[in-house]
């Protein structure tokens, strides 16, 4: 059961408590495979700039960066309300960031609230540092109870997910899975999205191949997953975007399985650009498509599609590399960070609190409090 | 009329006659668009090297590379056959590049057979130097003819294809296209196949916007076809090969061109990776997908994809970039230089002699004589 991962595990963030205060320390990864790079955050902007720079992605550790974060400015005496802002806009598609930073801030300001109550009458002090020290504390609680809660959705998508792909490949030897992006323990608190399913078919000897789409232009796939998969002593290929067309063509893929940055009311899933193309090729294939993420990417807020903000990314993410031109000088360059998975292309979602099938109609909600636990046994 | 890139244009290969001989001097394409590099080839191992870097690549390009190389080792007094096997096996899928080889390889011996009919009676010799400097010059004037003739066909491809969209996307404005790899100047002896349809729309002003697939892994599109778009004055825009989804969903392409390396009898169409997944696309999204292409690229000895070879390239070409190394070491990768669109998802063929389009049945062959000329007025 013990995986070689296991062994070291992989860490995108921790918490440090040093000499000279409190740290959120993030693994780099703009700098992996090559080399595991550590960046000691002790400011928000410090922090808000390895976001955008995406030294630090993936929806549910945003989250967690988000709660951190906030537990950080609270420790180190910022101002919380400035901090919490700042972080919740660094990116605007991924919903789990602005939870993170609400959460903790949530309870940064309710305890701050209660001991003003119950102090209100002996002191009346509204600057008394032990209300701020508590305040911080629990902001702090706050971010290690999602990271613990991370972990725990992680190993349920995991577990839910290969139940699920027994079901819909049913007799199939070992699987072989194509994925996009990174999806791993990098963007998680735990074992991560969809790339835990594959870890956990694979624990159980039913991994056949993860194909790994390399994910321009960032190449988290090539890059991140290919890291990852190799530590869990996984079969993995890696492949540039594009081919996985003949992939499908070829009968060579059993299943697509991708993460979410956002997941709207009516089941519209904005991930990785790149995402939708595979969703069409699945469905021109007949090859089922999930989402794996956990439930706090399901924003019943955003109603459908047309809600969500797609970022857009700067030119040179695709015009360069390594400092190297690739493209004529000033050429525009279109380079959205996420595309939109329509629900009538998903096979189905698996949440942490179970999976969500389409019904006939293909015209559903994804309502949690209903959610349909087909492969909870 | 006057396009700024005919001012100069853009020469992938010359014959140059210099003191010491011969050579055939080719363009680096490895070094676009940052440096414009020449390659004196003066051996055919060179030449060959070449063609495997992808220095010159392109469908109708090696084809004239295969006929001027036949003609370099008749001049330089090689042996004819010896070059001629190289040549032709230098890549497997391009049915071009074996075509030019064998034209000049027969214009070279049926030269030679002449001259030894006409000189029997007087001579007898074999080795007469006189018959192979008549042989070598058959080969250097099959070679010259084919690149005119090259010329030609990229003008009726060009003039053909501007003409079916018209059909195709009536009453649209400008027309926002999207391409996939590299079909300009830089793959043919004249103005390319795919590429020469969007410069014929752009010089009568009707091309809104060229869409520009980067096309990983070696980045035709934004290396080469941003070059000739930036050339010629065209307006155009790079995006990573999966970023099309988001085009497509948006309702932002008005048709697909794509180029070819070799069609089978059946209509089946080996092009670069990555197009075959804009194919599934373009049906998903009722978008017209136009595969252009000279006749010489149409393979009738080859019946269907089955039958087609698809090359699969290093592993380095996915896993480094300039040097750097973007995946863990020792990672499996899959490469196919080619994918395969099955004539079902074609829309119509523009070829140089004219346009053929499926019929209902989708059973349909690729028969030249018979060629359906539906937009020659």
């Amino acid at each position: 059961m013990v995986a070689s991962d296991e062994l070291s595990p992989i860490q995108p963030l921790r918490w440090e408590q040093g000499p000279d205060g409190p740290a959120l320390v993030l693994l780099d990864q703009t700098q992996l495979p090559g080399a595991e790079t550590e960046l000691v955050c002790t400011s928000i902007p410090t922090l808000v700039d390895a976001i955008r720079r995406l030294a630090v992605r993936g929806a549910p550790v945003l989250g967690l960066v988000g709660a951190y974060g906030v537990a950080l400015a609270a420790a180190r005496g910022f101002e919380v309300a400035d901090a919490a802002g700042s972080l919740a806009n660094a990116r605007p598609t991924a919903v789990n960031l602005s939870l993170g930073v609400r959460r903790a801030r949530e309870a940064y300001e309710s305890t701050l609230k209660d001991y003003a109550e119950r102090h209100s009458a002996d002191s009346g002090d509204a600057e008394d540092p032990q209300a701020f020290r508590e305040a911080a504390a629990a902001a702090l609680a706050a971010a290690q109870l999602m990271h613990r809660q991370d972990a725990d959705a992680s190993r349920r998508m995991g577990e839910l997910g290969a139940r699920l792909l027994d079901e819909l490949v049913p007799g199939a030897g070992g699987l072989r899975l194509l994925t996009h992006c990174n999806t791993g323990r990098l963007v998680s608190g735990g074992e991560g999205t969809a790339f835990a399913v594959a870890l956990a078919l694979h624990r159980q000897g039913r991994l056949a191949r993860l194909w790994v789409d390399e994910t321009r232009p960032l190449l988290q796939g090539s890059r991140l997953t290919g890291y990852e998969a190799a530590r869990s002593g996984m079969p993995y290929t890696i492949l540039a975007d594009s081919a996985a067309g003949s992939l499908f063509a070829a009968g060579e893929v059993d299943a697509v399985l991708i993460g979410a940055d956002r997941i709207a009311a009516d089941g519209s899933t904005a991930n990785k650009v790149g995402s939708y193309p595979l969703a069409v090729l699945a469905r021109h294939h007949g090859v089922p498509f999930l989402v794996v993420a956990p439930e706090s990417t399901v924003d019943l807020e955003t109603p459908d599609a047309e809600a969500i903000t797609v970022e857009q990314r700067s030119a040179h993410e695709v015009t360069e590399f390594a400092g190297r031109s690739v493209a004529p000088p000033g050429a525009a360059v279109y380079n959205p960070a996420f595309d939109i998975v329509p629900p009538s292309l998903v096979s189905a979602y698996v949440l942490d609190s179970g999976v969500l099938v389409p019904n006939e109609s293909q015209e559903w909600r994804i309502s949690l409090p209903s959610v349909v636990q087909i492969t909870d046994g």
